[in-house]
């Protein structure tokens, strides 16, 4: 890292730090449709004054996505940055020890929502290209910026943003939302996501509830719900439909290693969730592997008949469940939900209805990639201590929209810390961090550049 | 029936049906605790007007219970009559042509909630002790009268009333509560009830709720939750608790052929509830009998996570079901009960939760019993018909705290009508029936006392 782009940085934190209040200020929640279209105005106005050309897309009925470009003559390459400016709502407001929207500096902290997920970080990869223009000129490579609206509400428009204008995503690698350094100091890179199919399973086997005393001689949708799920997982929580675990990819050598290297506190782990053991009994090596690479049925809400208090006497009409699949890379969700569908029908489900509420495949590269090297050498040095590399992340994104397509590498690092309480109140970020992860980010594009 | 007495009520029919208005012109919605104690001292009053002696009976955080006496020196038998004077809400109000509690006639029907449930009935009782004791002085047999205020929501004082005056409701027979003529003109006799235990299953396997990409590591309540259901029933809908048949006797031939002889129109009931089959795809026969005699094991509510709109992606802390087990005679809900904590503990679900709701015996008169014969013949004398005989109701209700107690026979005959309404809108009463009932109950309990 050249030493006048440090000087710069360090120079310009109090006004970096000024410009993510600034952004912060502006509530952007894109639950309630409130603010988006005023922070998507603000988040241009901020690429133009640190030198970006811009591109406000819209597409129909979805907050408008921000689009940026900052050329480079250095390199052919280009990385691409995806962020968003939308965030979560701020209830509990009771909670909060200073207004959400108006954001406060204490203790080396910013306290405000969105200061760390996703604001701080969007505006640090803005504070990064401007320090490479006011330096350097321009950067080590192309830099592109894709700030969406609506990641809090599940990115449901960024797909229809990407096939609308394929040229404007195409890079040679995509530098992924977040990053966070650890309550022991260490940065961590994450590597990609898991996929998942959203479904909701309806029964319906009356046209209307009946007294329960007529359960003797009717069927019943609860009781063909749970032997429908009941079928869908054996014991050892292994997924019973043909076919599933088809392209599942094992683990390399290397990536056990990785893996192995991973920390994980499992005691911690089932303290916090109040879990006697771990799911089967596993292990916490086995769960730091199952929380990467294993497939999952999940039932995340089931409910028929009578939930109030008391005793109410009903035979339900109809019976439902909702359940979330995750899928690691090799498995397709196209294909794994007309597997599910055949599932059903070739067990005398066929009048079960399946209704979709997303898919995606999983997204993950390579431990050996440049660009996965490069952030990982980044850290190194930027920290003085090793990364923690996480192989996937158990959660799911839209990240295989950009590497799918591309076929582009990507890693989740960044400027935030373990305990931003994100999603939470008193969101906050470490300005030492903020600082670090522009250091962090440039070191790693540049790394990528020379690559 | 003495001729007498079949005039005295055809004189003061106007004058009975007019009490019929009395009564449920007072409101008395037990499920908002809605006029009960004045609709209790008005059944008091009317009472003390045939002739009656009393008590308002109570216990403590129960709505009253009104006793009544009519002795007879005819015999030394004595009947019981048990009927409730509260009602069910009268919600949808829209869908009443006259208000529920100004009841009108019309068309030979009295219109108005509780005309038929149960005050119809209670009336018609009253009006059957005055006319005995306008006519003859005196009834055949002693009367009891039991007239209880929380029917509607479930009888839960009722065994502490019968607990702690144990006298009062020693009788020899209990007529209760309600009996109809079905739209073909047949008089209904209904020999018993089903027993009932109902619970609730709490699962919790998390103290707090977990994103469900770590349902690859922890625990899961729902699943879980089906899982434990799943080993309930097998396919065939035999509930899989060791014993839980043990006791249940099986039907006797001339069970059978009362059973054959009892009308059932599988078509329409399906069609009534929209079922494209009945359960397991049984026989109507097999219906019949299985609403008389399959113990059920019956979800009558499941509930765990997310059951709003669009997806959630969450692994739910707990789960929880409602279940009611009907029985039949001979099976023991105290001894269930602990078979089915067995069957869980055994396998493997000791930590779950059974919260019991209500727990009560089946209770059945033997077609062959005096009083049952004396109700079926007075129904063939009375209608010229041959009744239906229903071995029992496919429901429950607290019969057995009489019959088990004292160890005598009931059965359900009254004066209602199949199309009565009872609890829906426009709910009725048939004038010609509730004077063909005052004779079918009247005819019952000579022939009862003369046996």
């Amino acid at each position: 890292m050249d030493a006048r782009f440090q000087q710069y940085v360090k120079a310009n934190m109090g006004r970096f730090a000024q410009d993510v209040i600034r952004l912060a200020s502006q509530p952007s929640v894109s639950a309630r449709h409130e603010g988006v279209e005023e922070c998507a105005s603000l988040v241009e106005k901020m690429l133009i004054e640190v030198g970006a050309t811009t591109r406000m897309l819209r597409v129909e009925g979805a907050a408008p996505l921000v689009y940026g470009e900052v050329p480079s003559s250095r390199s052919k390459k280009s990385v691409m940055f995806y962020n968003h400016y939308d965030v979560q709502p701020e209830e509990p407001l009771e909670l909060w020890k200073s207004p959400p929207f108006k954001p406060e500096t204490r203790d080396g902290r910013i306290y405000g929502r969105g200061v760390s997920d996703d604001k701080g970080e969007l505006v640090s990869r803005l504070k990064l290209a401007e320090s490479y223009l006011k330096t350097a000129g321009e950067p080590p490579c192309g830099m592109k910026f894709c700030f969406e609206g609506e990641e809090e509400t599940g990115s449901v428009h960024l797909g229809e943003y990407v096939s609308q204008y394929p040229d404007l995503f195409r890079a040679d690698a995509v530098v992924w939302e977040y990053g966070t350094v650890d309550l022991e100091g260490r940065p961590k890179v994450t590597l990609g996501v898991k996929g998942m199919i959203y479904v909701e399973f309806v029964v319906q086997s009356l046209s209307q509830d009946a007294h329960s005393s007529y359960a003797a001689a009717l069927p019943s949708a609860p009781w063909r719900l749970v032997r429908l799920l009941n079928q869908l997982k054996d014991e050892g929580d292994m997924i019973q439909i043909p076919g599933w675990y088809n392209g599942v990819e094992t683990l390399q050598e290397e990536d056990l290693r990785v893996l192995e290297e991973m920390p994980f506190d499992a005691e911690a782990f089932k303290r916090n969730y109040g879990a006697k053991a771990l799911l089967g009994g596993m292990s916490g090596e086995q769960a730091k592997k199952a929380l990467v690479q294993r497939p999952t049925a999940n039932i995340a809400g089931i409910w028929s008949g009578y939930s109030g208090p008391g005793s109410k006497t009903v035979l339900p009409k109809e019976a439902h469940a909702k359940m979330d699949f995750r899928l690691v890379p090799g498995q397709d969700p196209d294909d794994l939900l007309k597997r599910l569908r055949k599932f059903l029908d070739d067990n005398g489900y066929a009048d079960v209805k399946i209704e979709l509420e997303s898919m995606e495949p999983a997204a993950r590269t390579s431990y050996r990639d440049p660009f996965a090297q490069a952030a990982i050498g980044a850290a190194q040095s930027v920290y003085g201590t090793r990364p923690v590399v996480e192989l996937s992340s158990p959660g799911t994104g839209p990240l295989y929209l950009f590497t799918r397509r591309y076929n582009m590498p990507s890693v989740d690092i960044g400027v935030s810390c373990e305990d931003s309480g994100i999603h939470a109140p008193n969101e906050n970020l470490r300005l030492d961090l903020f600082e670090k992860g522009i250091y962090w980010v440039a070191e790693t594009v540049e790394r990528f550049a020379a690559s």
